[in-house]
């Protein structure tokens, strides 16, 4: 049994992490921290978790975090980083659900996040846990820096085009007008009392936000990047909040190059993802919805190329705090301790 | 292994069935009928299944039911009472999740249901299928009648103030008075082309219906009757469609009897579920909520007593499309087949 | 041309206030306070006001209240009662939509708002703004404090069973067992930063809350007493959040005496509220829906009597934020100055 | 007072259109037809109309349509073009909300439509229903063609940046490339009992549909066609369905030639809109939301020029049933009948 930590566990990815990890057969819960909660049961803050997770929340001090064998952060942005070094020291592997260990240019990283990075020389060795793109290399990490909600879809959406793993040693698309038109759940907020996602603000109502710029857009250009082994990409992102709990649907558009008109799409993508056990090609011509993985860790990609024109529409859908968060971790804990990749993930949707 | 048969797979008790009969560790999915859509793989019609149930929707006449060992009636009434003669002498145990073997009285059936019962003798030796009423007979049982959605978390909300089981000789409560304020969410309607469930009708909206008289009515106060083991029981029903999809929350109120005013009911309630996995009597003060059982066969139940008066309030929680249907049809099947109570029915709720 | 003045114009009330006298042929908008916005357009903070609100939010200070005819407040508890004096000094007449002048006895305001009454001796003068029972009053009044969203409902509701103006000398039904079950929309809540209101928690999910005690049950027995003339009033009260923006729906519950047993209760509401031009009784068997009044003044009722038994139903639909608030603060605005009643209130509710 | 029919009043755009007819100060409501709700009140389908809209339907037969000065067709497509004949010989003016009527290339019609135009004769003198383009045409129109929901939105979006009325001799755009990216509520679909707009559906839920080809399409292309002034057009439109009410958000992508990269396009935007009644551009830098517009006649529109590179951003808002269908309707019959323009439509949005 592993025996797992999380650090900061009232959020969403939090909650979503107990419900996961209290049902996987390989894992012992060893301790949750909240300093704000310290002292109550977890399952009279998500009623959800009675019967289920007998834990109360402690403080950081009385955690034993360094006893786990791995730590999960669902905490805000720079609690990871000024752990990690204690942790890693203890032999604790790591997996940090925001974005302390995301961005490897720490200017980037200060930019975005307003904070200098706390610890460069860890997140040289930390992985982007992104396993389909990234999997022999989470195998062997110490720390993870798990891939964002929004920039997973896009990522995987984008990635059959760009990776000269698809066999084509032409480009067939072009890189630099890539168009990402994301939307999400609210509970891609987090959970934390602000008027927008309010029920009464966001319900019955449809809005972009974040078009001048978005924390996700420098982690999407980095890994598209690398996807693609070289730097010639730009991509215009635009966010929008949708009247849900839960999914994040990305539209990508993509402008297919001339060598790229006689391509198979379909075919092509089948056959990127097709050992991938969380990833589902449908058919053409369908519509994946968001629901068709609420509360599982899949994700669900359908390709179209309107009229047979020169216009890639690829259409993606996760579950934010599954294959977006909390499941994606999971999955990389599993690569981390050799354990079956799928184990404690294999939830179908909640449909209807 | 047990194979199972489902008649009637479209609809929204049918996806929920495979939903969990797909995860059950002792169940193997036979076949799976629906003439209109006979030819169809379950998995197109419900993408969330792809990967998971590899089945197609077969006609009634191929689905060779009389090889299962328990089949599944989630249809429309009428449908299982047509069948049942045949699967009983072909040893099939019968799982009816519509209203043909709930009412033992056939003609409250005739008049609610608006046809003749086809085989009163069957009904006869039908039980009713709510496991924490009738537990030990469900376990004989070779068909079962399931409670309808509303009328199990009414019965099992009041079953504590009823049952002589509960220990206590005298009436607690006025049983004549009894009120029934029940609100749902709009999977209870059925997975049905029809305007009044529509989001753009029932969204942002809340409204009662059947005022009048409601199908439930009936079998609400038969089992009530049954739970007290006297007939003088009177209740007044009124369900509202809330703009949710899962979930019931059922608010029950009950007049005290002078004899019941130094009742502690909390520990009455608590006593009387104390064995029972799936009902969760909350801590006093609490407010259940419908989320808290979302995809799960869980309920939970809290007694308030306002002001310290005469009106007992009981607020009971369920998945309308679980522990109101589907899920306490794999209850029963479990029971029936001497599996554990709770095999295949672990779910955590997703919440948020 | 009326000079209002709103104190308070940022919360869900203060902005529905201003759409309605936005529209109002007789009100010019004097000026609205704010002390943390001071200095913004309203129509920033309210884009759907853009060109047809001109004003800036003021602080208190500059606000020069004392210039307007009439001051609604639309803030939290105990702001009014502090400004009262000096405005009615200045003769300026008030409406206070919270609760600082609803609750007569200073003793239970202080029990439920946790906090001493400012001015008890204006308190004395105030008038309780509920127009269908208070008209007279309300025309004559310098101060108005307007009952609540639920306490409209509620009282409203059982108006026609309890007041003597019904012309029936004998009590119809018990008035010790009174039952009030009501749903209210979010936006009851108001535009406040909190977690159980978030899209996320609410959407999708159904709960009571309050029933150990709402501050809007004194509120509700007092109401009724003066109805009735009696004191003799007990009632259960037991609110419920329901996933939408808009509307309350309140089930009422009352038993019928045995004197009351012949009675036309149809009749009886019908001509009770014959010459109401917001309150519509819906013909028998009717269920009235939250959207059919959402953005109107209007207010439906029916009435059911389940099985001919001795439980009466009432069935009760407004849109909080307009017949329960700021609807008819325009509503008791028109009749002290001697507008026609329903000037400015004249919306058909948006359906769908 | 103008004397209005209406053809079709049970759906969506047909209740809109009861809305605002009822409150126009220059309209006598006629007649209103359905042929299987004849003899029914309006008011008893729609009790939000109880009071104001005495009307009952009636068949087309009895409907005395000939007397109406206008008539508005709020039916399924092909239902106008079959009675347009006799009523304009009548010197009835139509203005008809389906699409027989907007596509002028009858062959384009048929494809789409999958049905032979009825009148080619009387089309070609229909006005394509969208005033801020074609406001003196519709001044002196017979019949309309009312420009469908998601097309008035993308029209306007992009039409500052298209039409040579903008004063810029060169093209700022790529015409070629251009995308729409569509967010609409389930009211689009109109109120027909189907199952994927049922709320078990739609709800908690989002997906694309129509990749392949939707009939908004080549009504789009047309329009955009005519703006423009070339045919040197190509578009890639993708709807999607968002779990709310009303609305369309439609997010515009256009590549920006290197002679528009000078252009300061938040000016050229408002200077092109700056004498329109119901088109609000917004502050540099805004995020609309569907729910400004909520129930009023207003469309916003915001643009975005990410990383000041090459890619704009035209995010547009619009009440689907109202500017985008029965109040631009209205605003139509406004000018054809030479009254103001707003007439009967300064509603402001509700909100929240």
């Amino acid at each position: 049994m592993i025996k797992v930590g999380i650090v900061g566990g009232t959020g969403y990815t939090g909650v979503e992490l107990l419900r996961l990890l209290a049902q996987h057969p390989q894992v012992q819960l060893h301790s949750i921290t909240s300093r704000t909660e310290a002292g109550m049961a977890v399952a009279e803050m998500f009623p959800s978790l009675r019967g289920r997770v007998h834990l109360q929340f402690t403080t950081p001090d009385t955690a034993r975090l360094n006893e786990c064998d791995a730590v999960f952060f669902a905490t805000p942005h720079g609690v990871a980083m000024a752990q990690a070094r204690d942790l890693l020291a203890a032999n604790v592997k790591i997996l940090d659900l925001a974005a302390d260990f995301r961005l490897q240019d720490t200017a980037v990283f200060e930019k975005w996040y307003g904070m200098p990075h706390a610890c460069p020389e860890i997140l040289k060795e930390a992985v982007y846990g992104l396993p389909e793109i990234n999997r022999e290399a989470i195998k062997k990490a110490r720390i993870i820096g798990l891939a964002g909600c929004y920039p997973t879809s896009v990522q995987l959406g984008f990635a059959p085009l760009l990776s000269p793993k698809n066999g084509h040693s032409h480009p067939l698309i072009e890189t630099q007008s890539l168009i990402a038109d994301c939307k999400s759940g609210t509970s891609g907020a987090g959970r934390k009392a602000e008027i927008p996602t309010l029920l009464s603000e966001a319900s019955d109502n449809f809005k972009a936000y974040g078009v001048k710029g978005h924390r996700h857009l420098p982690e999407i250009i980095q890994g598209l990047k690398v996807i693609a082994g070289h730097d010639n990409i730009a991509l215009t992102f635009v966010p929008h909040l949708t009247p849900m709990i839960r999914g994040i649907h990305s539209t990508l558009y993509a402008r297919i190059l001339p060598e790229g008109r006689a391509m198979d799409f379909q075919a092509l993508f089948e056959q990127f993802f097709a050992n991938e056990p969380f990833i589902d090609v449908l058919p053409a011509g369908s519509h994946p919805e968001t629901r068709s993985v609420r509360g599982s860790n899949g994700m669900k990609i359908a390709i179209h190329r309107p009229g047979g024109g020169d216009t890639l529409v690829i259409l993606v859908v996760e579950d934010n705090l599954v294959k977006g968060a909390s499941g994606q971790g999971v999955q990389c804990m599993n690569l981390m301790f050799d354990l079956p990749e799928t184990m404690g993930l294999e939830q179908i949707a909640l449909l209807p």
